[in-house]
């Protein structure tokens, strides 16, 4: 029997809001001092468990438990430490808490699992800071594009390598691809993540045990760019208005979306930010440019081309209609990921046999376990109700349901290391 | 014959672009520093000109040529001396300059008018600075609605007032509404004012002589609440997008203007602020929250409410289908204005005599002739050629078409104050 450390775990939910809360939200930036300071408490707490502990080149933190065979391939145990800019507490938190509360439960018992258990708490994760998303997780693997290192942070301007020097990162190891994290030498890839979305609130139950994770596609920096004019004095045939534009694309696929649901898509349309220049625009002139996002998620790559692929389409029709140039720009790829059947129909047994109430689902967010199962690792993610959403700061995970999704990774874990 | 001093006109356009412009763009900030230089300019001009030089409790600032008549009522030839933030340099203030390119030109040829010829710099015209449209207009006929001083500028917060104490004005005489004009002591209002929009660069006339003004009823501070949440895992029925319901009801007012027209109403309808918040949007968030503007405008204050009311319906029903409030928030209201037949007619003849073609036009934004006219006063406008519309730093108008206008103006003070 292995008891995850809850009480651990509430003190470091805690100390990582004190330390990390700006105004009303979190603020965790990637490859930046909240980040830093969420793996500085990381690396304190493995230490003081006397668990090993290790950095990589680009700074994801790693506290392994040594297993009776440390030659055998290991599990990790993982999320990431960063959160989006005014976010909550749990999203990616939750996971590695988590999995130290686990080791923290070993270390009392005194058990020594039969191969190496490795907590990791991942790097940049989130694609609201570069515009790219499990940059920790790929540099784990040596398989970061070198490109990506020149991206700029979305405040800062500044490049990720930049950024990365400053926490002590081997940037030329991660542009060489060097690895920290070899498929061949996992066992498989756990991850505990709050739910970002209604549905366990809506079933009821306290855990999810994840099928798969949606890809996501999208223009980050997407323009429509026509003229400023005066409002009241330019008839509508003269026009280049990219407001009137910019509104009439992303309702066209608010429509297209309703009707790709209805033929049994799996697909999500948002455009979360969308906004006039405020240095130029005014309430009596026509906006002569608009900048949006547009984010398209699907478990199925086709579906997500197929929604690119019309967003061109209508982009350059009602472009022409408006005399408004549309720049959608780069598309930005997170391929969607298939998780470990076995794993989930073991980790159905185990909630059932203890007694925690589980429902499968798909998830509708990106997580760091898609880029283990693409690379070839047996992943599995195991969700926790939330109410409120993530990527806000009104998450709200109890810690009741903290302590169902604990014990059934504990159990999971046992299962296998006995 | 009255020669207007078009040498003095540029060189006062180009001293108030040095004096005012800033980066791109021209920023002449109602009750603010870019204001005030021009005002001081035009003080310092007619000054040296030997005009009475007069300024009221709201800083409007008055040059008056003295006439054979002193006791008989005036002509005022006035325009406005702010600027949009970004503006150009010739809105508003094309009217002023060709008011002292007259009087200088009176001045050189020793002429002396039958009454009073004053020009007047008139203050805060333009809404993008105080959510309010021809205040110092409105205060020159102790007609300022008190609340109005109360209005924060949208860049400093501070109020009107605030604002106005800055520059010498008597803050409490506007406010109990003393009068320095009395349209019982004017025989007529005439403004030279640049076209904002595209019509006589269309048509290849330099000269308009307008026939009403457009009024504004405007939505300036609009919202729409949803709720932030995660892109990917909020299914479609469980969302509360501030920006799919705002794209909806925006671009359903767009189709709403197209059958407008076709049943032959005069109106523009634009958006031409709309922005998510940059402290809480990101790429991979639903958007709890738009900010946005609405402007209608029509030379029809009926077809003004119609839009109005389409508006306020169309925001309760896109927001229920979406679970996000609107609050389209006050009406900003701008009368339309009819303005002097017989002073038309008599423009369009001496226009003729002159050899410059001319076109008869609505204007399609608001002007202190507006104000002017729904007092009583008699009130002309005469438009100049301008290509790249107003309120952008790309407005062009030749000297060449300035000195056509400037021409007329002097014809049609001559032909009545002879």
């Amino acid at each position: 029997m292995l008891t995850p450390d809850l009480a651990l775990a509430e003190r470091l939910f805690d100390e990582l809001a004190a330390k990390t809360r700006k105004g009303k939200g979190i603020v965790r930036d990637s490859y930046g001092a909240g980040e830093q300071l969420a793996h500085e408490m990381f690396r304190d707490v493995a230490t003081a468990l006397d668990l090993e502990v290790r950095v990589d080149a680009a700074a994801n933190s790693y506290a392994a438990l040594a297993g009776r065979d440390r030659t055998a391939p290991a599990i990790v145990i993982g999320s990431h430490l960063d959160s989006v800019p005014q976010g909550g507490n749990y999203d990616g938190a939750a996971g590695v808490v988590a999995g130290i509360a686990l080791l923290a439960g070993a270390r009392r018992s005194g058990w020594r699992p039969a191969f190496d258990i490795v907590v990791m708490g991942i790097r940049a994760e989130e694609a609201a800071w570069f515009d790219a998303s499990y940059a920790g997780s790929y540099a784990a693997f040596g398989r970061l594009p070198a490109e990506v290192l020149l991206v700029p942070r979305s405040d800062t301007g500044r490049s990720m390598a930049e950024h990365m020097a400053e926490f002590g990162c081997d940037v030329e190891a991660v542009r060489r691809g060097a690895a920290h994290l070899d498929p061949a030498r996992l066992r498989r890839y756990v991850e505990v993540h709050i739910e970002q979305g209604p549905v366990l609130v809506g079933s009821g139950a306290p855990v999810g045990i994840v099928t798969g994770i949606r890809g996501c596609r999208r223009y980050r920096n997407a323009r429509s760019i026509g003229a400023y004019a005066h409002s009241g004095a330019v008839p509508r045939a003269h026009r280049r208005d990219a407001v009137a534009a910019t509104v009439s694309l992303v309702h066209a696929l608010s429509e297209a979306w309703i009707a790709w649901e209805a033929e049994g898509h799996d697909l999500t349309v948002t455009s979360g930010e969308l906004y006039t220049d405020p240095a130029l625009h005014g309430p009596s002139k026509i906006a002569g440019e608009v900048r949006f996002v547009l984010d398209f998620r699907s478990i199925s790559d086709e579906t997500m081309r197929l929604a690119c692929a019309k967003a061109q389409r209508l982009a350059d029709e009602i472009g022409a209609r408006h005399r408004v140039r549309f720049e959608l720009g780069a598309e930005l790829v997170s391929e969607p990921a298939q998780l470990d059947p076995a794993g989930r129909e073991r980790l159905k047994r185990l909630a059932d046999e203890a007694g925690i109430a589980a429902v499968e689902m798909a998830s509708g967010a990106g997580h760091d376990a898609a880029v283990f199962a693409n690379f070839g690792v047996p992943a599995n993610m195991i969700f926790i109700r939330n109410d409120n959403g993530s990527h806000n700061p009104d998450e709200a995970m109890s810690m009741a349901d903290f302590g169902d999704a604990a014990r059934l990774l504990a159990a999971f874990v046992m299962s296998e290391a006995a």
